[in-house]
């Protein structure tokens, strides 16, 4: 056996390497609308990890998921007017159901602020009613003519948190809360470090007052924008209506929030980690995290594979046997290192004699000799071991591919070469965040942490704040 | 507090009674598009219980979930032509994308046989890729102009599972598998009883060879399609070109099963069990099993009580502490008596000196004092004995509402009155099939299991089978 077509190196070119490997290692396929993509087992079970992790955390504070509609009439779309004019151009419409022309067309929803709160509006009535803190897991559709699996398609699945609170220091709080944990999924799942911090306005959620983001980097030296919360202050609530009697006895608007994260991320985690053999799947999101490779197929072989892999599941390790037939040991390890699965274990009639196993780790590609009567917490270490490589390493190049520029001429000599995060100060004007933007396609990413003020790169202009510039997916 | 409406009584007015207990308690709300509804936080668990049972179930089976775009273009689900018949006039159409008319009109998903089986045809080759067991959690649309709470919407939630098999053996077996499961699941965590059965071609899945289904009886008289399974033999594996190298060389089709069950359960859920008081939830799809009621609110009171629901949780039961301001302690036991919680706890000053806690169960109404030292054992039994009497409540109304009739005069008048499962024999030919459905509203609901023969109710003619007629929800 052998696969259709060779994978591109990733060193050499990164887009047909991640387009096949997509493919290859069974994440996804194409789906039949333009735009579309289909989630196969393999990739949506590193949703499915994804999802009982950050599932566990929102209801551990008080978040409880709801579903609300697909549809979402026109009308209601129309009634916060920044909110729509940002995702006008992206909508997809219905126009016809049960075989007859709508009276009013239906958006298939590109977020859910809209319904969301026009039903908030009818549900909260006093200050005993907050904070309201919902969430939902779904699809999104926003139009896109060219997939780019999970990066950009025009269907994504996600989560998005949406909440009501009767200060404005408790939205404030929970925005700051949904980020915090979306950066501890990504850092200690995702493996991919990140920056965090407030959006421009230009780059702020049409409709909220204020954006923070999760920033990653991606290989090539572009950003990918891999979690977005935000403060919505009182402008949905002005648009829908959505009102509380306070503790006081005062009519007062509510103060909100939403947040998310998509499938989007996923392919963060495939760029990120991957290497000129396909993915390296850090051991907290992979599906299979030991996969057993039996040399040759006799009972006696089986029953002590067995033995081994019932030791390891009942430690809480995900395992698979790969013995599928029509496939030489050498095709399986290509394949197996293709997916991405952390350790390998390869099992045969000297190891079945020894009682040693060959383990090897796909993150270095290291092979060491495990003995059978130990080998759980040996492969207990070793994820833990590849779990804290992939992060650090990842780190490492973010660190190396973050530079702090003064001097707007190195600054594009830097977008056109190795690109990167580039550090620099701006005056928050738009005009220049526009400039910038025309002539090196980089755009600002979030604001640093950092309080010292300096000269805008692009104008000059002294007192300005330091931002992180970036190229983006 | 009052509610803003009355609930009307189950046993005078039904229809009332349900549309203002969904709302009421908050287990549901109208959407802003016709026919849609919104599940709130406290219909979303119970729907969230009956997944992770199902889902575990469906993967010790070796069942993967996937994810396949919203979006069927046209041309796709006209391949399978009876399949396109049974679901044209129900279908949601997108013809704008990004602002443009689209040259291919997309269908919102009612279901995906179609799109899935496309994306088979490439993926399997070989009796090696063989079984393909692959289930999604999604909602699918059908349009529908009048809303009924779960029973009946545009958009509901499901689970929609879809293999391809080597042999029509294997695929009789999964058809009957999944069947088996949601039996299961009806009886042992929905506690509603029902009969299981093959439909009438008239009645059968569009596009399949067979139709299981798990019928239920309703209050009123009503049967509940639940569940259904589908044999689809190779219709649309020849449709969609799905074949497969067999073991001895050849090109095969594969033979094909698909199976779901839907949110419209959980309305058969809330029907069967229900008294005039609300919802009565079986505890094992109890969002909350235990509701504790504090009389008064000071700190020794609360720690007694947080002690109480600590231990309670440590034993794996949820529990909810109702500790709203602003609603007496009468309000509050209508709330949950109205929500169905299975057991309700009342606990002040007076519990807390003598250690003796009211314990109300929500079946019977049965309240009873056990001690606190115990209390954990004492609500693990009435759990059970809850679980279990809902089950035997509905399983008496079952057999109590199926009779058996040999004369149509007869069959007519049951249908006229406190109607129910009526078994019967028919001759198979669709014609008399639907005179009865004419002359009755009632359907063949399924086949029964008994082998003997006798003459059909309408034409009289010999040799026909036994079959469960009923009107339908």
């Amino acid at each position: 056996m052998a696969y259709d077509k060779q994978l591109p190196k990733r060193s050499e070119d990164i887009s047909g390497w991640y387009n096949t490997l997509m493919l290859q290692a069974e994440l996804a396929d194409y789906g039949p609308a333009k735009g579309t993509m289909i989630l196969r087992p393999y990739g949506y079970a590193i949703w499915e990890l994804v999802q009982k992790k950050l599932d566990a955390m929102f209801k551990a504070n008080g978040v409880e998921n709801a579903y609300f509609p697909l549809f979402i009439p026109e009308s209601l779309l129309n009634k916060e007017k920044s909110h729509l004019e940002g995702f006008s151009p992206e909508l997809a419409v219905v126009t016809i159901g049960g075989g007859e022309e709508l009276q009013e067309k239906l958006i298939v929803r590109p977020t859910s602020e809209t319904i969301m709160y026009a039903s908030y509006s009818k549900w909260i009535k006093s200050w005993r009613d907050l904070p309201v803190m919902i969430n939902q897991w779904n699809s999104a559709v926003r139009w896109e003519k060219r997939t780019y699996m999970f990066l950009r398609t025009t269907e994504f699945l996600w989560q998005e948190g949406h909440t009501a609170h009767a200060s404005h220091e408790e939205a404030i709080a929970t925005q700051k809360w949904a980020m915090d944990t979306y950066a501890k999924t990504f850092r200690e799942a995702y493996a991919m470090p990140g920056y965090i911090g407030n959006k421009s306005s230009s780059e702020t959620f049409a409709g909220a007052s204020s954006t923070m983001t999760y920033e990653t980097l991606m290989p090539g030296g572009k950003a990918l924008q891999s979690a977005t919360s935000h403060d919505l202050g009182q402008n949905f609530a002005k648009a829908f209506d959505v009102k509380f009697q306070s503790k006081e006895g005062q009519n007062e608007y509510v103060w909100q929030t939403s947040w998310g994260v998509s499938t989007r991320s996923l392919g963060g985690l495939f760029m990120i980690h991957g290497d000129d053999k396909g993915l390296r799947l850090p051991p907290e999101l992979a599906p299979y995290q030991v996969v057993i490779l039996p040399i040759r197929a006799d009972d006696e072989l089986n029953s002590f594979i067995a033995k081994i892999s019932q030791n390891l599941i009942d430690a809480g390790i995900r395992v698979k046997i790969d013995d599928r037939d029509g496939e030489s040991l050498g095709f399986k390890i290509n394949k197996w290192e293709m997916k991405g699965a952390p350790i390998r274990l390869e099992i045969g009639a000297k190891e079945l004699t020894t009682g040693q196993i060959k383990m090897v780790r796909r993150d270095n590609g290291e092979a060491m000799m495990v003995g059978v009567d130990t080998i759980t917490d040996s492969i207990k270490d070793a994820l833990d071991k590849i779990q804290t490589n992939l992060f650090n390493q990842a780190e490492q190049a973010l660190i190396d591919n973050t530079h702090s520029s003064d001097n707007y001429e190195d600054f594009k000599k830097q977008m056109d070469t190795t690109k990167g995060f580039i550090k620099a100060y701006w005056c928050g004007n738009p005009a220049c965040e526009e400039a910038i933007k025309a002539e090196t396609t980089a755009t600002t990413r979030c604001k640093t942490d950092s309080t010292t003020k300096g000269k805008c790169i692009y104008c000059g202009a002294d007192n300005s704040d330091e931002w992180y510039f970036a190229q983006s997916y």
